[in-house]
């Protein structure tokens, strides 16, 4: 078996996090100078790693493999939230020239094809994935002239100020190349930690719903309506969260998530009966017939509560639902057999609570993405930290799991 | 007795509603040009009944009777809401003017003394019950020159402009001139229409305690922190009310109101776990105790939530608390004993829900107030009104109370 060189892969992940490093943190947004300086060094580093190394239009780096036969293409994106962590997608990124690295350097792996990857803008300053939808197909030139960041700039702009060339650019898929795409990815959640697991082999990506909870009511003077004749929109929506626990418990799987991000009461005067009030709901379930039941509930309780004829109630839908991203069963079993023979029994299968590139590379090619532990379950922070030796395990499994999934593809 | 004329007083209300009038109903704040020119008005109209009548230096009206002996003050304020109805505060003041005139033409009641008052600025546009509380003493000349309405004008400045004179040229109470001050007011609120009663005598003005209610949790992912785990303030803040409700209802009496204004969860955004919450409560009901015993209960359950150890609340009291105003017993019984002459077993004893001048003036003499129906319950809106009827009938009631209490008082 390849064996990854834990030095090197901390010596990448480290010189990686120079790029942007604001303290333990790193703000490297895309297409920032910070962001294109790190993705011409990683073109730099699959170049070394004998991959044929290029930044496409929109800023993806890709390291082609030049041996023969099935191939697969192994990474993450390097771009970061604003104030983002050094491990989220830096992590994949690096595995990816890793394992490249590990598999050429073992004579039995050699001349497995591994393409390397660093996507662009998965964190969506201009719209998330931005890199694997080009790469699907999924990006036109009207999208790159009006999608913009959050100081207006256009990504048609930040593309010209990056020296990049726009989509005519850009790497497209290539039919029939890759037996699929492996990602490893900090899990940036607390259940590896908890259960004292090194390994998570991902099952599937959660599908999301959200939207609004309209409450319509009648506002008036909070000191002469007596209590029995109040409409009142915001008691309605107190009441509807107290039940909606009750009802969305009942319905929960072990890794199912609702939140109540915001809410508002018009007009919001201490004297005064709110006569509307708005709940912005969103949950969260690998499993879409569970979503779809946990939408239906809310609608129900939305008609029970008209019913009663005091406040009536409405649930819009505020973003087209996100389905649930199944990983592929080979890939999956490849990953949970390297897992086993790495950290026999300290491994476990699990959904990924947050999105990652595979949700939009699943409709194109085989997926399997790869957790480690997140220290406290933080990301999206600077305080985001995994230990080295989770970080170097993680890389080994994954290099194991890419050479049985090649050998395998190629008839080894 | 004294015999009110119904046409008379209609006919004065219906031309105070031409100052200011907007459609169905009145834009007439404190000293705009409307509400002073209605104030020269009332006190030409006070002149005419007999009355040595003045706009004193902060725009209060007062018509002064010259019968010697102890007299009876009657009157309300003749400003509005900036959008407000016709009867709110202009019903009292013409129906101090229409008891002094009727008493005024009856043999048995001509010399009694009833002095006509029409306050400025109980509705708040620089403060609360500014006419009353001058008239009590408790307006200085910093309050003058600090005090300002919504548009930045200082009191002095609108005093100014308005020509008057200022705190030198206000009016002062005289002690032991009054045996108490009367005050008719619309309901303003439902009671008296649902029971079918005409009549409402006010055994005391609600206390308003108020305050804000705040949650500190942890903001954290929505997607990736499992629901056992999270310290959600808004969750939190949800299941308060509701517990509130339940808690409130328990210690409620019949006319105890509490009112959730405005809540606020922190930061607010669709996929983020409220790590801060804050929710603006105030309740309000005739007896202190329970007013007390309330807060008392809330904070109670801030320290229960805390002791949960995920999320801290505290309750942080936004305004001085306001103590339920007792209305004197002689001036209801008065009430109670016209109101049963006129409309036998039509009337009820009810507190007032809403803030009066009464609330300033009893700490300087017995007060005594009455209510008549509003329709639907409405009132601070154009739609405010009451029927014709009820309107006279309340000022016939008024003039018996009065002629009876000052007979009393004068040995009659």
């Amino acid at each position: 078996m390849p064996k990854v060189n834990g030095q090197r892969l901390l010596a990448d992940l480290n010189h990686l996090r120079t790029f942007g490093q604001y303290g333990n943190g790193v703000v490297r947004p895309s297409l920032s100078q910070a962001d294109m300086d790190a993705r011409w060094w990683l073109a730099s580093r699959m170049g070394e790693a004998g991959l044929d190394a290029e930044v496409d239009g929109v800023g993806n780096v890709f390291g082609r493999s030049s041996h023969p036969g099935k191939a697969l293409l192994i990474g993450s994106h390097s771009d970061t939230q604003p104030t983002g962590g050094w491990l989220d997608g830096a992590l994949g990124v690096v595995y990816g020239i890793e394992v490249a690295r590990a598999l050429s350097e073992d004579a039995a792996t050699a001349n497995l094809p591994v393409d390397a990857v660093a996507w662009i803008d998965e964190e969506g300053t201009f719209i998330g994935c931005l890199g694997s939808r080009s790469y699907c197909g999924l990006v036109n030139q009207h999208d790159v002239e009006t999608l913009s960041n959050s100081q207006g700039e256009t990504l048609a702009s930040a593309l010209d100020g990056a020296g990049l060339q726009g989509l005519p650019g850009a790497r497209q898929f290539e039919p029939g190349r890759h037996v699929g795409y492996l990602e490893a990815h900090i899990e940036q959640g607390p259940y590896l930690e908890e259960k004292g697991d090194a390994i998570g082999v991902v099952t599937s990506i959660v599908g999301i719903h959200g939207g609004v909870v309209h409450f319509s009511g009648q506002q008036n003077h909070a000191g002469t309506t007596p209590m029995p004749r109040r409409r009142d929109a915001g008691v309605a929506l107190f009441e509807f969260a107290h039940r909606l626990k009750e009802e969305f418990t009942a319905l929960a799987g072990s890794t199912t998530v609702w939140t109540i991000g915001n809410v508002t009461l018009v007009p919001g005067a201490p004297s005064i009966i709110p006569g509307r009030a708005e709940m912005l709901l969103q949950f969260r379930d690998p499993d879409e017939a569970r979503l779809e039941a946990m939408e239906r509930r809310v609608n129900e309780m939305c008609a029970e509560l008209g019913a009663g004829g005091m406040v009536e109630a409405t649930f819009e839908r505020s973003r087209p639902p996100v389905k649930p991203t199944v990983m592929d069963e080979a890939l999956q079993r490849h990953l949970a057999e390297a897992a086993e023979r790495e950290v026999p029994g300290r491994w476990q299968r699990m959904p990924s609570a947050a999105g990652h590139d595979p949700m939009v590379l699943a409709d194109t090619m085989p997926c399997g993405m790869l957790f480690i532990p997140s220290k406290d379950g933080i990301s999206h922070d600077f305080a985001e930290d995994s230990s080295e030796e989770d970080i170097v395990r993680g890389c080994q499994v994954l290099a194991d799991a890419a050479a049985a999934t090649l050998s395998e593809a190629n008839g080894g």
